[in-house]
């Protein structure tokens, strides 16, 4: 019989999860060191949840008792920098090899034609975890490699190699962790 | 006995969300309607929630069932117009004399002013629900108003002769039903 492995997938799930975590912690400090220095206003945006049910077990606090989770319309990030609009998704890879396309929704891929349309800067943060480098994928550049996968043979991931011979880097360091605003304002000439 | 009583408290609270709702849905339409004409790229954040307990009672669909509502950081709406980044939040009062200062929360103060130091644009939508009147409220000229609450004697409120004396209106219309940036343009001077 085929059951699903109930445990084995729920295992799967949570080291995602943590996967997502440390590049989602460094972003998150890294835009809380802007907000504070006052460099640039850049927050996540929460989670979009459909809320079913609320009960009020206690006065003045409303406590949520079913509620299931959206698929976002837009990106996770986006705020202002020097005046320009920023906007941007952050992922990641185990890959050594290549980044699989399928990382990506393709609403995000509209979300951010979108923004690019209205002159807003719009890209994606791609972590090589097994490398430790964080490339910045500009919109206009991925569209090509997107469009091609859905051609006959299209290639449906972008080789390692396109990142280190295109891409420009972003450095990790202490304090911010990733400071991608320095490398957009070069790879965005302003 | 000084019993609260639950179930008006809990109408009380319905009829409020009630109120919200006619001005969030009239701006979400609007921003479709920009969206949809590649006019701008502005979206309502989630309201943020803080999941504690996810159930997975059937395959591939998360049931959250404990979980409460925070407190938003930033406004209810962001985006791009122009390359313009845009930044506000919406607020309604029954009354026919003045706003009174309470309908907003010092956290949209601090990030407004933010904003407004990277050159973004920063402002309230209010609506005067007795007459049936919208109007933007740049930061810049709320700031001083804001502040004079905490003096002595500092009024509360905003007059109503305030509003139609120094602020553009946005005329309610069919579609979009809100045109905000049109007078965002003429109001920020772009």
């Amino acid at each position: 019989m085929n059951y699903p492995n109930k445990k084995k997938s729920f295992q799967k799930e949570v080291n995602k999860a943590n996967l997502g975590m440390t590049l989602e912690s460094d972003i998150d400090a890294t835009n809380r060191y802007y907000l504070d220095s006052g460099i640039a206003v850049i927050h996540k945006k929460p989670t979009p949840i459909q809320v079913v049910n609320v009960s009020y077990p206690a006065r003045n606090k409303a406590k949520i008792t079913e509620a299931y989770y959206k698929t976002p319309s837009t990106t996770d990030y986006n705020g202002v920098f020097k005046g320009k609009y920023i906007d941007f998704d952050a992922k990641e890879t185990n890959s050594t090899t290549s980044f699989p396309l399928k990382n990506i929704h393709p609403h995000q891929i509209s979300h951010l034609t979108s923004v690019e349309k209205q002159n807003g800067i719009a890209f994606f943060i791609i972590h090589f975890k097994p490398y430790n480098e964080y490339y910045i994928l500009p919109i206009h550049l991925l569209m090509p490699l997107w469009e091609n996968q859905y051609k006959e043979k299209g290639r449906k991931s972008i080789p390692y190699a396109y990142f280190k011979d295109n891409l420009h880097q972003i450095h990790f360091s202490y304090q911010p962790r990733l400071d991608y605003l320095k490398v957009i304002q070069t790879v965005f000439n302003f």
